[in-house]
């Protein structure tokens, strides 16, 4: 159920998305190219959650093309040479790799701006103005950017990080983005969003041990970008503090805590289920 | 009239933008830093249009403090090395050099999310809405971050701009935010917004050739940045296609176009027809 429902999402989000990128020049190309791979996760939560609070696919795709718009500018510039300074992501070279660094910063740039748009769609529908309020509070100086300055903050800091300030980074880094795609379909049918905001708390914090695992055990190849690089910086993670094997049964402990989560919604929920065990089985 | 009414707009624009910055880390410094200073023309013509349109300050000052700050980023980000390497910005160090590239990306990147964030405020009214989805559609691929990636691929180009291309890229980079401005106030009160974009049209036009005319005759103290520049460049400007005195004559006309523009308010415009004259006038 999961994997058919995440490749239907992605496939309709990514459609939005690359219809809303006009243009014929090398920023339009340099857009498309940054949006065409990925899992499509963020999407596949928001039309996910929208669908279980009897919200259609018509009216959720849009916020699911608009926050993989902004997890796709957020990639682009973290990968920046001033930044984590990637070659590779999604098994592709860069942007900034392919094209340069000035088209980098635009592409994202325009990412996080057609993300906006995308939200002002009169099909989405009254939850609008909320449904851009909060993710700008997800995704500027209260979350994920704010995630991004602790990072960079870390790396010149002279004590690596404790447990708890990897446990803040990372809940603004990737986790204000992934509870913002649980909470939007609840927002949308103006549901309580309670339960959709704890499911998504601990899947985010089990998806990033997942990537900390992944960085320390995973193949290069299959995760499409470079690993190793958090343990040859000596970077504080979870695998690095926790040890390889307490963070795995920390990350299995919390995807039982994210499905129980899910109990106001019985059975309705299993694809998001599915959807938190698949985080930390994944190889990429 | 206007001087008064451009130091009260800015002030009360800078207070709104300052005061939604919110942490106290490096990044919400930074942000500060880069919107501490420049003239405030963009929030101005918010807050002077809404007024126009009867619409009062305390509505009218997020939709300027969002203006502001997406202007802000769009300086933050075009004065990074990989883009116009610029080391000084309104007579201080740019973020980048204040700071480093990374902080510089991320304080623009914050500042365009607080843009929106800004929009969603009760208090700037119906019209939210529509002024996120304008401001979306000027500042990005189709509007500003559009005319930037032509200004790049020009550098590059082997044959200079000629005279219809340079209008169409200030038309985006410099042009769509001045329009957003000068339209959101007729927005705000459901008005007819065709004087006040052909107002902004020629202003803007008006207000980039006097950008230009700065690059060859400002003093790179007074106007707070690098000249001469784009002569050194060999880049194609308003000035170098026409000359200095017809670049002049260009720019009186237009002032005098977007003065006309205005005929349906009488003297109620007076104060937006001195910035027009302003622009042309300054010294920075």
């Amino acid at each position: 159920m999961f994997q058919q429902r995440l490749t239907e999402t992605s496939g309709l989000a990514r459609a939005c998305l690359h219809d809303a990128i006009r243009n014929d020049g090398v920023l339009a190309e340099a857009m498309r190219y940054a949006t065409a791979g990925g899992k499509g996760l963020r999407g596949f939560l928001v039309m996910e959650s929208a669908r279980l609070h009897g919200v259609s696919d018509q009216r959720s795709v849009r916020p699911a093309a608009a926050i993989e718009a902004v997890h796709a500018y957020s990639l682009v510039h973290d990968d920046l040479p001033c930044m984590d300074d990637d070659d590779l992501r999604r098994g592709l070279p860069t942007v900034h790799r392919k094209w340069d660094e000035a088209t980098a910063v635009l592409v994202g740039d325009a990412l996080q701006t057609l993300a906006f748009e995308l939200l002002t769609h009169d099909a989405v529908g009254d939850a609008r103005v909320e449904l851009i309020a909060t993710l700008a509070r997800a995704a500027g100086q209260a979350g994920m950017v704010h995630g991004q300055a602790l990072d960079i903050a870390a790396e010149t800091a002279p004590i690596p990080l404790n447990i708890d300030e990897i446990i803040a980074l990372q809940a603004g880094k990737t986790g204000a983005l992934i509870r913002w795609s649980a909470e939007a379909g609840a927002l949308m049918a103006s549901a309580d969003p309670a339960p959709m905001r704890d499911y998504a708390t601990a899947m985010g914090l089990a998806f990033q041990i997942a990537d900390d695992i992944l960085d320390v055990e995973g193949n290069a190849q299959t995760v499409g970008k470079a690993v190793g690089k958090d343990a040859d910086a000596g970077k504080a993670t979870f695998v690095s503090l926790l040890g390889l094997n307490a963070a795995k049964t920390r990350a299995a402990e919390l995807v039982e805590q994210a499905c129980d989560a899910l109990a106001p919604y019985g059975q309705d929920a299993e694809t998001l289920r599915e959807a938190a065990r698949f985080v930390i089985q994944r190889d990429r």
